[in-house]
C-alpha cells in the first residue's frame, strides 16, 4: 500500500484526493494535514466521510510527514510547497504539488504573475509538469511533480495536437474559458457566497488571470516557438466543471486549408490511446455534466470554413483532472500502477 | 457474471443502474431496453457513457429478455411491469421492479391511488417489498421483489425503530418531505424546465402523493397496527437528493418521556449493523449533499422537550437508495453476494 | 419627501430597501450607512445601482442621522439598535428596526433565544410589532416599529385567521419551512459559500431557532392563550423566497369537522381587502417563483379528511414581505401614505 | 392609454412583456394571444399574475386583434409573424415582431440560416431594426419594427462604437458568449429539463447559431464593409442573463495601438447620453446579475497589450433589453413616449 499524507485535506481539492484514495486499492491516506482545523474529526468538516473516514485532522509538519508517507500531495496555497520543501525531505518522500510553486520554468515568470518570492528555486528545474499524458515519461521517476492547474489542464490538451502538428497559427489562439465556483476554493469570501455567485455569470482575470503564462509555456513547446495567448476565464453558477472553448486561424497547407478529417487525425495521433480523453464525434461538444466526478477529458471541435477557424472545445472536471484525479494518476505513474487505479468512475449524472 | 437486463435504461433511475453495474465486479447490463430511443447508440442518450457503453437500446420485449438475463430491471411507468410479467418468465429470470406495481399488497388501494388497473395482482402476494434494511430474509428468494419508492425509502427508515419499539404515538406522524428534480424523471414537461423548477420551492401532492400509502402500510407493520400519516413532498431546486422531516408525540413511558439515549438506543438496535445507515451525532443533522452519489441513508433526531415531540430527519439520495442504488443491494441480496458490492462510492462533494 | 437614513445598508435587507426607495415617489434615501465600508460608492458594492445612486457609504452615527433622516431603517445584527436609540433620537426621527431587538415583549425570553443582553428594555413596551396586515392600526403612531422576522411573517399570515376563529388545536401546530440563502446574510461565512449551499437542502436550528418565540408570541395573542410549536427552518438552494408548509389538526365544531368553505372563510374574513395577501384558489398551493420581488404573500390549504388536520402554505420573498417591502410597508402606513405605494412590483419571473 | 396585443403572450418573452406593460403608465394589455392556452385563465399560467392580471388567452387572430390594439407584439416563433402580416392589418395598427422574421434584409440570408420560406419579403424593405440606440430615428415611423435577438443586441452594441471608429480590425472579431435558460423559451423538451440543463455548460450551434448573419449584417453597416465573424452561444445554468465576450484586433493608427482613453472616448460618443448603457470604469467587467430584470446594457473593456487585442464584454436580460424590455422601448420610441416609461426597474439582486 503507497502511503499517502495530504497537506491542505480539507480544502475542495483536498477533499477530492481523499475520495479518490478511498476508492483506490492500492494506496491509502495516513495524513490528513489541515492547518484550519488541526485535531478536529476529519468527517466533521466534510460529512460525507462519516464512518469512511475515522482520522483528526494534522498540522503540515512536512519533515514528520515525511517519514510516515510514500507520497505527499500539497493541495494548498502557493507559496507553501516552495516553502517547506527541502533535500532530507525529498530523501525519503516525493511530492506531488497541486500548488502553482513548480509549474512555471522561468522563476522570474512566477514571480511576476504570484507576487509571491519563490523560496526554493533550486528545485524547479528537476521538477515535472505533470500533465500526464504529455509528460508520461518524466513523471515516473520525478521527485516533485508540478501538477497542472484545472484551467490550463483542459486548454493545454483541447489545442496540444494541432498545434503539436502545426495546424493553426500560433498568433491566433484565443482560450475563453468557463469555471464552477469549487475552483474558487473554499475560503470565506463574499464573493463566492451562494447569492454572490448564483444566476449570474461574470468574466474575471482578464488578460491577468495567472494560469495564462502556463498556458503558454506548455503551448510553446509544443509549437516549438514562443506563443501568446488570450486566456479569459468566467465564472458560472455550478459546482464542477471547466469548458474551454478555443479559437484559431487554421494554417493553408498547399493552398488548401486542413479537413475536418484532418483536424482529427492529428487528435487521434496524439490521443488515440489514452484512456482518459474521449474524442467525440463531429457535431458532438463537449458538455461539463458528461465529465463531473470523473478523470475523462472531452474534446470536439468545429471547422468554420466562413472564417477559416477551428474552434476547439474542451471539457474536464476541475477538482478531477483538473486536480485530484490527474494528481493521483500521477501518482500511479510514479509508483508504477496502472495509470487508471483509482480513477474509473463513471461520471455522475445528473 | 450476472445479466443483467433493464427496461426504461434511458430514464434517470435506469442511467443510474447502468451508472452502478459498471462498477459492479460481478454483474454486466446485456440488455439496454428503452422504447424511445429502440436503435440509438446508449452513449448518445447520456454521454457520459460515452466510451463506456458501447450498446444500442432495445425495446421491452420481456420474453426475449428473459432468455437473456439472470435479472430484470423494471425502471418503468406504472403499469408496464404487472402488464408484462407472467408465469413463463419467472421461471426464467427474477425482476426487480423499481415501479409501484408491487409495492401494495392490497390492490384497491393501488387501483385507488394510482387510478389504473393491476393486470397481474395474482403476483402481489409472493412479490416482496425490497427494503433491504428490513426484509432482506424475504428478499433472498424473491421472484419479483418490489423496489421501494424513493420518498418512502427515507420516510420509513428515518421513523421505523421509533415505531417499532413504541417511543412515538402512531397517530401523531407527519412526514415534510424535500426532493430534487430528478425524482420527476426525464419526461418532457413544463413543469420540469429549468426555468420552472430553478430560484422556486412548491409543495404539490398534498395529502394525495401516491406514496403515502405506501409509508403507511410499510409503518403498520411496524407498528403493529394501522396507521395514517400526513406526508407532504416539495420540489426544490437540485438534481438529487431526499431530506424527509418527520414529527411525531414521544410516547410516555411510566410517566416519563423517553431520552435522547432511549431513541438513539432505538436506532441503534436496528441499524447498528447497517452498513448504509449512518446515524449521526447528536447535534448532527442531515444534508442532501453528505449523501449525494452514494448508497447512504443519513438520519438524525431531536427531541423538543417543549413540545414533547421528536424531530428525526433522513437523507438519502434518490437516485441510489431511492431507486437504483437500493435495486442493486437487492440483486446483491438476492445472488448471495456482498450487500454492498459495486455500492461502495463515496458521496460526491462539492 | 420623506427622508430616509438606512444603517446597515450593503446588507441584502439594507440593499432592498435601497432598491425599494428608488421606486418610491415619496421618498428618498439621503443616508447609507455601513460599518464595513464607509467611503466607498455604495454601487462598487452592489453593482445594480450602477448610474442609479450616487452616494458614499456613511457610518452608524444614529445622532447625527436623527437630524437628517424622517425615518430610519435599521438592517443590522440583534443588538445593536437597541444599543443605540435613545430619547433624543426619538425625539427627531421615527425607527423601523428589522433586527429583532424589540420583536419579543419579554427581555427575558429575548436574552434567553438571542444570548445577549438588551441594551433598551424601557422601549420594548412601546415599541409596534409591525405586521401590518394585523397590527396596521398601532403602527400608525409608533416611534419605534419592530420589522418582523422573513419566517415569522410567513408563518403567522398563513395560520393567523385559522386560530383567530378557532379552527385548530392550537397545541398541535407544525410549522415546517424552507428559506432561500439571502436570509442567511452577507456574511463572508463558509456555511454559504455557493459549493456548500448549492445542490443541498438541509435543516438547522432544529427546536432551537429565534423565530420560534416571535411566532409563538403573536400566534399566542390571536389564540388567547399560550401556544408553543415546533418551528423547523431549512435552507435550501436558492437566493429568496419562504414557503412555510404548516400542520394542524382541525378542531370539531358541534360533532364535525370544519369544511373547506370554513376555512376558506376565516382567511377571507381576515385578507379579503388586504392587497399583499393573494388566497389561491381550491387545488393551488403556493410557490416561491411566484412571489418573488415582491410584497405578496400567497396562502393555501388542504384539508386531509384521513388524518383531520389542515396543511397551510403560506409563500413569501424574505427580502421584500419578509424584510425590505414589509418595512417600507410600514413606513407607508407611519407617514400616512398608500400603504402600497413602491410596492406594487410584478412578482419576477423566471 | 395604448392598446397593446400579445400574439404569444405565455411565452418567458410574451410574459415578460405582460409584466413591463403592468408597470407602464401609458399602455394596457387588451389582448393575451396564446394558442396553447385559448380560454384559459392568464394567471393559471402565470401564477405571478394571479389578482393582477384578470383575462383569459386569445387565439392568435391578428385581423380580429388589429381592430382593438394600437400595437401588437408577436413574441412567436420563427415564421408567424410573416404569414399573419398583410397591408389590412398594416393599416390598422403597428407591429413589433420580436421573432426573426424582419430582421434580416436578404430573405436569402433568412432562408438559409432560418431553413424556412418567408411568407411576406414585401415587408423585409421597410421593417426598421429596432436596436433602439443605433435606429432611433428610424423606428419613431415604421409600422413594422423587427426586434432584435438576445444576443445579438448585446453583441452589437458591445462592439458597435469600436467598429464605428475603426478602433478594431474587423476581420478579426470573435464575440463568445453565455446565456440563461430562458433564452431557450418554455417549449416541453428535454434537453432543457432542469436536470439536464443544471451544473452543466455546453456551447451549441457552433458556428451555425441563428443569430450569426444578424450580428453580421448589423455590424457590417457600422463598419461600412461586410464582416464575417465567430460566434458561439453556450447554456449556462441560470434563469436570465446574456454576457458577450468579445474579442479583436486593434488597429494601427500612426504607429501606435488605441489607448484605453481612446476606447472610452469611442464608447462614450456613442453611448454618453443613452439611459439604458452603463460603460463601466476600468477594470470593472460586466456581471449579468448586475442587470437581472432591468433594460440595463453593461459593458466593460480591457486592452491586453501582450496580443494587441481589446476583450469587450457585456451584459444584458435577455428577456428584457435582450426581447421584451427593447419592444417596450421600441413602442415607447413609435407613440412618442419618453424612451424610459415602464424601464426604469431597478436590477434584482440577489
Amino acid at each position: 500500500m503507497i502511503k499517502v499524507g495530504i497537506i491542505g485535506s480539507t480544502g475542495y481539492a483536498g477533499a477530492e484526493i481523499v475520495r479518490l484514495i478511498q476508492g483506490h486499492k492500492e494506496a491509502e491516506v495516513v495524513w490528513y494535514g489541515s492547518r484550519s482545523y488541526i485535531d478536529e474529526n476529519y468527517s466533521n468538516i466534510y460529512g460525507n466521510f462519516f464512518e469512511l473516514v475515522d482520522a483528526k485532522c494534522m498540522d503540515d509538519n512536512m519533515d514528520e510527514l515525511a517519514k510516515k508517507a510514500d507520497v505527499i500531495f500539497t493541495a494548498t496555497p502557493q507559496g507553501l510547497c516552495a516553502s517547506l520543501v527541502n533535500e532530507d525531505i525529498l530523501s525519503k518522500t516525493r511530492i506531488i504539488d497541486l500548488s502553482a510553486d513548480f509549474r512555471l520554468k522561468d522563476v522570474s515568470v512566477y514571480e511576476k504573475w504570484y507576487k509571491i518570492e519563490h523560496k526554493a528555486p533550486q528545485y524547479i528545474e528537476e521538477a515535472v509538469y505533470g500533465l500526464c499524458e504529455i509528460n508520461r515519461d518524466k513523471v515516473k521517476n520525478a521527485r516533485i511533480v508540478a501538477n497542472p492547474g484545472c484551467y490550463t489542464t483542459c486548454s493545454i490538451l483541447t489545442a496540444y495536437p494541432l498545434i503539436k502538428e502545426g495546424l493553426i497559427d500560433t498568433d491566433t489562439l484565443i482560450v475563453d474559458a468557463l469555471s464552477g465556483v469549487s475552483g474558487a476554493g473554499r475560503g470565506a469570501k463574499v464573493a463566492n457566497l451562494y447569492c454572490e455567485v448564483n444566476e449570474s455569470a461574470k468574466p474575471y482575470g482578464v488578460a491577468s488571470h495567472r494560469h495564462t503564462p502556463e498556458i503558454e509555456e506548455q503551448l510553446s513547446y509544443a509549437a516549438g516557438k514562443e506563443m501568446v495567448i488570450n486566456f479569459t476565464p468566467h465564472l458560472v453558477p455550478m459546482n464542477r466543471g471547466i469548458l474551454a472553448t478555443e479559437y484559431a486561424s487554421l494554417t493553408m497547407k498547399d493552398g488548401s486549408l486542413p479537413t475536418k478529417e484532418d483536424i482529427r487525425a492529428a487528435y487521434e495521433k496524439y490521443y488515440k490511446n489514452e484512456k482518459f480523453i474521449r474524442l467525440l464525434p463531429d457535431g458532438v461538444y463537449p458538455e461539463t455534466r458528461w465529465v463531473e466526478g470523473s478523470n475523462f477529458v472531452d474534446i470536439g471541435f468545429k471547422i468554420d470554413e466562413r472564417t477559416k477557424r477551428v474552434i476547439m472545445m474542451g471539457t474536464i472536471d476541475n477538482l478531477v483532472k483538473g486536480a485530484a484525479g490527474q494528481a493521483v494518476q500521477n501518482m500511479n505513474i510514479m509508483f508504477g500502477l496502472d495509470e487508471t487505479m483509482g480513477l474509473s468512475m463513471v461520471p455522475l449524472f445528473p
